[in-house]
């Protein structure tokens, strides 16, 4: 009779969703967050008797989550979410790694006091692993939109059997920006610099394919940020096709187009410094 | 033998996702849409018998929104949304009226020249009805997230043997705004106007009920906007509620919250000039 | 100084999701629901002074919910939205009109005693509104999608200058069906055999247009359902378009299909008894 | 000046929409998929200097996808993405690794002839990786909600400082099965024997914790398909509280309950044979 073995695994509580009001004098400031945690340890017992002597319950994770905004603030997400994960780590014998996962939704002041407005669309991320090995602190922005209505072509590729695609030199570029960097120590104030770059990269770029304005954006936000050792991008391609009108008897001399929802290019890549030689801790599932 | 009868009908293409490019030397600007048009008319035969000769097929409706955007530009939605409108009703003998609902997507310029980063979340709407009757056109904003920290209670309320909720002198406050506003006549300037009205009412009506914030927001943009002669608003109230700390120890001096996601309260209603009489168009389906 | 009136308004608790097992020794039941509760009264204060004195509030109407559950049970989705309707009317004197609407997730045994599987995609519905005119019960499905290979077609439509599609003898037809079916009184006993009406009427009828399967699938749950006065259909027509393989050598017997997303036709339309003279209340927002 | 690398990195044609209907006397069949690739090789010439010369186009990719449903038909999406991972490794000398992760969307037959019903919810999917190592297929579902009303527990875990958890010894156990199984070779005709091992054994299996369920799941899976050597499962705990009554002067006998949406625990682990010394490729992103 075959015998099996329980591989990799992890839990934890997700989606934690939290706003902290920090009160004052100036006006009131908001910090409005999805956690996830996910554990790691000693837990091969729950899954093989059902036995949960090892297992802190994910409720009690949310609750940790809540009761340390109150206890220790939330002094940015990546700190929070350190602070967290080492909390798991060293306050539970049975666990010995923990990634902690926020999601940040920005606020713009609407009056100076009390009243905000969600600054919609892009979210402000950060990943914290911790373990025996050390605290690895992740970055990030997803949901940034971007196009540009000219600066980009593509032409040169490949050609088989199955090509129809026509050459261009002048086409509309955009793309929902999901990038990830990852910090030598801890994450210190980067975000913002780091995002700017990400930004006046792709503007930057005169395009000759996608590809070559996602390494400009890893290699703008290195440059920028002197702690971050490598820049992960995950870029769809959301094409915009120019629509014909020839035959409503009128040209489109790159004025109208179409937005076009499936299928779309995906281009993922990283950039890192030449001097990075720590692996990265591949803990997804 | 029962008979049967066709009730209101109506037919269009939905969501055709259009960007324009207007190119200048000063910098670029973009129009990113998504247009659904509705037609209503002798549109029996198609039904009982499959006869389509009064149908405009909704793939020509999809051509007429492209070639429109190159022919005439696109001068505000609600005057896009008019001339489509017109033209489906006035060039096709079988067609009585016309809905033309647009979604507009709003981007930031980056650079001043080409490039957009889009300013997500919010989305500008205009819905225009055209027949017999004449034109009317309504303006609106959706998704538009507000929250305010302190300045709302919740009191005073009907008991009854199914009432556990404790009645607050401060809690926070938040929304998403579904607003529409209708003209008297052609739109105008006035989505500027209307949209800051509405904020800063949520911001400055200290509330103690989401209905009377509802009513103060549709009363600013009322005395904002004099071409406006009726708002409605639906808001839904996404409950922040207050963590119970103490088990751990700890109080809550209205710090740290738990953003719910359903079930939320849901407020709905209209605010309208004294001396509007015309009836609106009930055209949804 | 212009003066200003409250229009029309409603509020309630939206999405209050309960789950209801009913225990048996010949194995369990389970009933999944999506319950919106939405009142009209003397609401007025509330909107323009903050006085709350008329508001049942919307935690008391999901505690409500919770509790009918246990105190009168779940005998089908119709009657417990209408005892609920009704409720709110008569046990409170500020409170003229009920609106309540029921989402309900269908889920299949497993193994007749206590485990089920979500029986996804559609999703069954019912909306009953009450008040002194007396009650209205519309039941429904969403989300039921069909297709047929064969036995479509769209041709002598009409043609102007945006016209550029080609008549077409045999296309696949799909469709995500979201009916509605108005009751003369109590719902009875009639959703499965308003649901298999609609689904045999799609795959009988030979389609000259959507539009006459539309009506074809109206006048089918009419003439099954005797209780039902009202159908009505919203059939967004999911295009499937023929691929067009002659660049790589390949002819596309009507084999290979692209299904697109966007923009999508929209058909819409009711079908009714001749002799039903009733009108129905629009109570939507 | 500091310099910088180009990391990992790979490109390819996500969500391209297929539909293939095989036609027969007997009834059609109809193939519902959305196929994303993905491509990994030379391909630095393109990000460092825009140059495409080793680029075969995400468009190109798209097309090879309709062509192969042609001239190859789509005998299994294992087997149709394993022949199309293979093609663009052995026809392009810049790609030396393709990924090909499909989708496989469920119908019912209506009437035996040409009308179908989409059987919603759960998905099947396959994701083939093939590069000069040799080809690796793995198989799964998602979106496939279970749920047992009793025969599940949750006690003795670890209390700590921010436990406030009721141990219990009957609760709803609710989760959406997320799970892969990776084969030894090729995948054969695994799909319908492993997809009902996941089933009963969620159904079978008394739960002192979902991990118990979850290792309970992935062994029996590998006791039922001899080919696979590895099942990944990622359960979310959809949780189901019991409501409070009392303050209705009800009791709540595991009656009426609330069905949470956030947070959710997160339960995720592998489980594989004792003999499976191969590792698996860790392709993602």
């Amino acid at each position: 009779m075959p015998t099996f073995a329980l591989g990799p695994n992890q839990y934890g509580k997700a989606e934690t969703r939290i706003v902290r009001v920090t009160r004052g004098p100036g006006g009131d400031e908001i910090t409005d967050l999805n956690v996830s945690v996910s554990l790691r340890g000693d837990l091969a017992a729950s899954h093989l008797t059902g036995d949960n002597a090892a297992v802190l319950p994910t409720d009690t994770q949310k609750n940790t989550v809540y009761a340390f905004a109150r206890e220790h603030g939330i002094d940015g997400i990546e700190a929070f979410a350190t602070r967290l994960a080492r909390h798991f780590v060293e306050s539970q014998p049975s666990i010995h790694g923990a990634r902690v996962a926020v999601e940040q939704y920005p606020w713009q002041p609407v009056d100076g006091r009390h009243s905000f407005r969600r600054d919609g669309g892009e979210i402000r991320t950060a990943t914290v692993h911790h373990d025996d090995a050390g605290t690895q602190v992740v970055s990030g922005v997803r949901d940034l939109v971007l196009l540009k209505t000219t600066d980009s072509e593509f032409h040169g590729f490949v050609q088989d059997r199955y090509t129809t695609l026509p050459e261009t030199r002048d086409r509309i570029l955009a793309t929902s920006v999901n990038a990830t960097w990852r910090h030598a120590g801890p994450a210190g104030d980067a975000y913002g610099t780091a995002r700017a770059a990400l930004i006046e990269a792709f503007a930057d770029t005169h395009s000759l394919a996608l590809q070559q304005t996602l390494y400009a954006m890893g290699e703008r936000v290195l440059a920028a940020c002197p702690g971050v050792v490598e820049v992960k991008l995950s870029l769809p391609n959301r094409h915009h096709f120019l629509v014909d009108l020839t035959p409503f008897g009128l040209d489109n001399p790159n004025e109208v187009y179409y937005a076009a929802d499936r299928p779309y290019g995906l281009i993922e890549g990283s950039v890192r410094r030449d001097d990075d030689v720590a692996e990265e801790v591949a803990w997804s599932f």
